[in-house]
């Protein structure tokens, strides 16, 4: 049976980030130069993910990853939700759009994806947002699939080990797009990924997994120092060729040359880290009235959606972590050889 | 605010239990004896859940609890159902049917049933069989609604404490119904209540209340000396006046004059405490084989329900706890007055 030690070769998984970025030529790609990747799943319907997981495997018998938002039905609140669209209404003039539409949908089905997910039979699934039931977790297990929890805090760490995780995936606040909070607030938990390293690493017999800010070899082998057994690295993987995201945004990371991300609620009701843009900047006053994920996630959806059409960065959501400057431009399986040989200078 | 500390005046909570036991009137009297009565709704419709909370409160002014099952929707296994009403068979035929009506419905949608508890606002919320999520516990807080999780072992206890939970029901062996195991199997997990307070009661910083085989003051009394905070009792309430349970069932429970209980699977597909009797021995054989709850449950919820009409109680769920032979047939307000007196004496 695999374990978290036994996936990979090297100690290096792609993480899933939502939204296009990870293709499955890109998760598959990172599977087979040794690393472990990951699908990210959280905005596809279950049919979707079966697919998208078939298609990886037609490009890699290498195990891999899927990645869901643990979330429930989500309460519409019709009054909040007309002064949550009073909230964009400037974006929408400077649109040049009459109102915002209404969206369709608020999310995907969570326990319908989870079906999915089991019946796709990745090697691993990570899970974030929140912790799963005991029954879930069973479900997993029962179909020989190994979990991973996110956590931003200790007591979100020990909860994923106590109830039986297989490692437990430390966000730190460099990370870029959503936090994974899911006990206290938010924006109470923002320690840096060696900070937090440090706070858990004491309290957990299982792998560790560190996130944030981490772009090349010499982070990696640091993070392994400080006690991670393995690191997952979404930013430094946003940039190479086999990455879903439009090329305008691709852009916006390689021209960075410090770090200018910041966090914000606008686009989504939750708090991620993301480029600094016009869009964060004439939200920032109402930023905390938003209502939460996932219904400002589907508000903004026609915004963004219309802003990659065209291009417009300053309307989209950039997700990236702290460490964009050191972004590269290059095809996954290079990436991963780079990675590897600084690793080892 | 209320606390846990501050909710009722004695230390007693009168458990929930699920099928009809836990009346308003039972739950009112509880409350108005200084008590804290708990309306048992797992098996209770969304709009049944509001009801009955108001129903308490036409009764009493005073705190009161709601119970429900923490669950996900049921994966149907159609050929395992047909293996499973086989298992029946025999049962059936017993009882002179041609066949086991196959249920219209599983189990109620676990999250209507809170959306349902949040806006009943009762001011304990208590839960079994698995955690919460970290959203669904926000979102009780948020309401001002105090949480208990129920707990069978240390680290079901750790969770609930880490998740945010106001205090946690350790849920001894003794005691009847069903077990709320949701880390590891059930069967692994059977501590009696002196054992599982001294494991659990050091890593515990919140509020501890004992569950199992408490009948009586001298119980209670040293529960509370071995570091319970309170106790929840759950069969001493099964024979008091306000008590819905069927007549006939009553009887057997006041007739019992030793622990004549036993654990089993074959009723519902999770493992309880209940009268040993006639069902539970023919299923014996094949209890480890039975589907899961709630499939168990609701295939048998025909036969039970005929049964219990008829008052045959060879084919109910006799669901009491190992104090059988304690208990007490008094209005609830005399209950109480007895239970306090004899934590004085």
């Amino acid at each position: 049976m695999l374990t978290m030690q036994t996936l990979c070769p090297h100690p290096i998984i792609q993480a899933p980030m939502a939204g296009g970025a990870t293709t499955p030529e890109l998760v598959a790609a990172v599977s087979n130069a040794g690393g472990l990747g990951s699908l990210a799943a959280p905005l596809l319907a279950p049919l979707a993910i079966i697919e998208q997981a078939e298609h990886i495997r037609r490009l890699t018998d290498k195990p891999f990853a899927i990645n869901l938002f643990v979330q429930t039905r989500p309460q519409i609140d019709f009054a909040a939700l007309e002064s949550a669209k009073l909230l964009l209404q400037g974006v929408c003039r400077e649109l040049g759009w009459d109102s915002l539409p209404t969206p369709t949908r608020w999310c995907e089905d969570f326990e319908a994806q989870l079906d999915a997910l089991i019946t796709a039979r990745p090697a691993v699934a990570s899970f974030t947002f929140d912790v799963l039931h005991g029954s879930q977790m069973q479900r997993l297990h029962d179909a020989g699939i190994l979990v991973v929890g996110t956590a931003t805090n200790l007591p979100e760490a020990i909860v994923w080990q106590a109830m039986g995780a297989d490692a437990v995936c430390l966000q730190g606040v460099e990370a870029g797009g959503h936090r994974g909070t899911f006990i206290g607030a938010q924006k109470d938990s923002s320690l840096g990924i060696s900070a937090l390293l440090a706070a858990c690493r004491p309290h957990l017999h299982i792998p560790v997994i560190a996130a944030g800010g981490i772009m090349d070899g010499k982070a990696i082998t640091d993070a392994l120092a400080a006690g991670a057994d393995m690191v997952q690295m979404g930013s430094a993987f946003l940039t190479t060729r086999e990455s879903g995201i439009n090329q305008a945004y691709k852009q916006r990371l390689l021209e960075a040359r410090s770090d200018t991300t910041r966090q914000t609620r606008a686009f989504s009701g939750r708090i991620a880290r993301g480029l600094d843009n016009h869009f964060m900047q004439v939200m920032a006053e109402v930023a905390d009235k938003v209502p939460a994920y996932p219904i400002q996630n589907a508000l903004t959806g026609a915004i963004r959606a219309a802003a990659a059409k065209d291009n417009r960065t300053e309307f989209m959501s950039l997700w990236v972590g702290q460490g964009v400057a050191a972004s590269r431009d290059l095809p996954v399986a290079e990436l991963m050889a780079v990675l590897v040989a600084e690793m080892q200078a």
